[in-house]
């Protein structure tokens, strides 16, 4: 048991008791002999980040072909690099991206990569829950199509090491995958009551070219072939019609929106706030670093919020709250874990930020603070299921992931 | 005399000597048994940052009123609570301000705000450079304009307390200030070798305002009546027409790009590469952090970074390297003060990041690093002049500043 005392929530200081990973009583005052105490005074207790979209091992790709059109530098710098990736090389990589995950206030994440072992391996040693998924993209051939199905099959027949992990399937996209690859992969996910993720309308060429080969809009034809249901989970979702907003509200998908990696590839920006009037189930993701480059909900948060307005035209759009329930209940309500709320029977995942940091003063609207004014700096420990990832701003073993990092780096970018 | 040594630098570990508050040296390795050494290993120098458009005092409407339509926003939370607003309180605002600026990485700024003598005081005190200006408004009213000219007169006659200080003039806007004090402003600063500020172009609506009012927009207005010069530093400047960036490069005017209050408030965005591959002098600033909710300049480079690329509908637009001289060498030079780059001859404004924070690694390329993953928790120093504001994250006298601003908070903020 852990009792937190004098922490920062909704507006004056409480006491927190946290059994069996989660939030067991929250009062003004609790004394428990027989919980560990973890003074809080000067801190707020907030609930930590869910990313519903990225890419986690791309790290060793921050920084590289900056400022390039998205197909020369897919190209001439990504798959190449990407080409040379081991198993090893993901682990390292996973667990550096879990640390800056850590660092910057999430706990789960939505991850869409290869050598999905060993990142299962990596992120439970790391102590963050993830929905892990295996990536299927077969170019319209279809031995690999075969492959791929069978690899799909294999993996989710695999146990994991914890609760905290969970497995799930992706299809790269439309334009990447097959009718057959697509629909088998939802299948084998439904099988195992499992998450599938998908791009889909991520940049108005991917659109105009499905509806040239397709005759449909690609979240139109996903319908079509009967693989959108409430696990399946949309990231960008940019450039929707107005019926594949119908679509996505009747079939109650889930949209992981990722707005610096759809301004910084200039693929667009969603129109957030229609999204939300309509009931869309939006949640927020970084993408991977390559495109953003950080894998921070906060610089997430605070990019969601402008780009909402400006798409708006409308300054009152994209509001603060709702742009954090975005970076957080919603996506774990989307991924099906009771957290994201510092409420009694909701499971312990939190961060506690420092309330005399520079971002947070004057504490005036902690939220918009979080929003538009925090930054890592902020946050002095996180949680996830009641157990530390975190203290005091450090995370264990922290200088050795970041050598392995450094030297997995090294190596795959020389010469 | 300083000697940074082991300090990363231009892609290897440099030494560098600083001698009356200059880099006098720098080389692979310098020896100066007479300097203080400051062993740097394991950190990168770079220039600190230049915000040439704040007003630093409304630190205390942080959070007040999000969401808000802008003119409801100002009538019914900004204006009543700036109202009750007195020079002390500016005083302790501004330390706060300058605390935050320091943390994140700036040394210099352009403010426009109320009570000029104490925020010089608190900017003088805090060891930061600055152009404090005074701000002259008249909503149109006779009396109003003579008594702002009086002042405005008696303000610039006044000494200074450092070098670090410069005096200068800045008109509110074309909708809130006469042709009488607008002229009669800039009349004064040119007397005095000054700078001299406006707001111009924030929005569509003054745009169209004094197209109907003067018959001009209002870049064109302001050079009728005479007040363009490369010592005129326009804020905003989203809605330029054609024949304005004309006039904008004839008369060699600064522009302070503020990318994240624009968007928040809805106001537009500025055609960010357009105006660079113009030649136009482009500077970056964060506006007051009521319309931000920051001061950092790193939080400001990166939206101006996805700003930039969204308006160009363009991917390669707003370069990295770009928007980084926008925020240091760029607003520097504008302010005629010869720092914001590392090297030998320029004066000593700079900072230390740690390479091994999870923002900056891997460091495949630094400037990168800091325009899109970096945030305040990178930087470890910081210093103006060759002094240091800030050694190993802690600036002097912090807890205090910290604890009187929250009490000039809680003054101003109770009902």
């Amino acid at each position: 048991m852990l009792l937190l005392k004098n922490v920062y929530l909704g507006g004056k200081t409480q006491d927190i008791l946290i059994e069996h990973n989660c939030f067991k009583k929250i009062a003004d005052e609790i004394n428990d002999d027989n919980a560990d105490i973890k003074d809080c005074t000067g801190k707020a207790i907030l609930p930590s980040f869910c990313n519903m979209h990225t890419h986690a091992a791309m790290m060793f790709l921050k920084g590289i072909g900056e400022d390039l059109e998205l197909f020369d530098w897919l190209q001439t710098k990504i798959w190449p690099l990407e080409a040379k990736l081991t198993g090893e090389d993901v682990y390292h990589l996973s667990k550096f991206a879990a640390l800056e995950m850590i660092k910057t206030g999430t706990t789960m994440f939505l991850d869409m990569y290869f050598y999905v072992e060993e990142t299962i391996k990596a992120i439970d040693e790391m102590g963050l829950r993830a929905v892990i998924t295996y990536l299927g993209m077969d170019m319209f051939d279809e031995a690999e199509t075969k492959r791929r199905l069978e690899n799909a099959e294999k993996f989710m027949k695999q146990s994991v090491p914890s609760t905290r992990i969970i497995k799930g399937l992706s299809a790269h996209a439309v334009y990447t995958a097959s009718k057959e690859l697509i629909q088998g992969f939802k299948k084998i996910a439904r099988a195992h009551d499992a998450f599938f993720s998908i791009h889909v309308s991520e940049t108005k060429k991917e659109v105009e070219d499905c509806l040239k080969k397709y005759g449909k809009t690609p979240l139109a034809l996903l319908d079509e072939w009967g693989v959108l249901d409430e696990k399946t989970i949309v990231a960008h979702a940019v450039h929707l019609t107005k019926e594949e907003t119908d679509i996505a509200k009747k079939r109650k998908i889930v949209l992981a929106h990722n707005p610096v990696s759809n301004l910084k590839l200039n693929s667009g920006q969603m129109p957030l706030q229609a999204y939300l009037d309509k009931g869309l189930r939006v949640t927020l993701g970084t993408d991977g670093v390559s495109s953003n480059n950080s894998l921070s909900m906060i610089d997430e948060m605070k990019t969601a919020a402008l780009s909402g307005k400006n798409i708006a035209s409308d300054s009152t759009a994209a509001k603060v709250n709702d742009i954090f329930n975005m970076a957080t209940i919603n996506g774990f309500e989307a991924l099906g874990v009771k957290t994201g709320k510092i409420e009694e029977g909701y499971e312990a995942d939190f961060m506690l930020v420092d309330l005399n940091n520079h971002t947070l003063l004057p504490n005036i609207n902690l939220i918009s603070n979080m929003v538009y004014a925090a930054d890592s700096s902020c946050i002095t420990d996180v949680f996830c299921q009641g157990k530390p990832l975190m203290k005091n701003k450090c995370v264990e073993n922290e200088d050795n992931i970041v050598l392995n990092f450094k030297k997995t780096c090294e190596e795959l970018l020389k010469d």
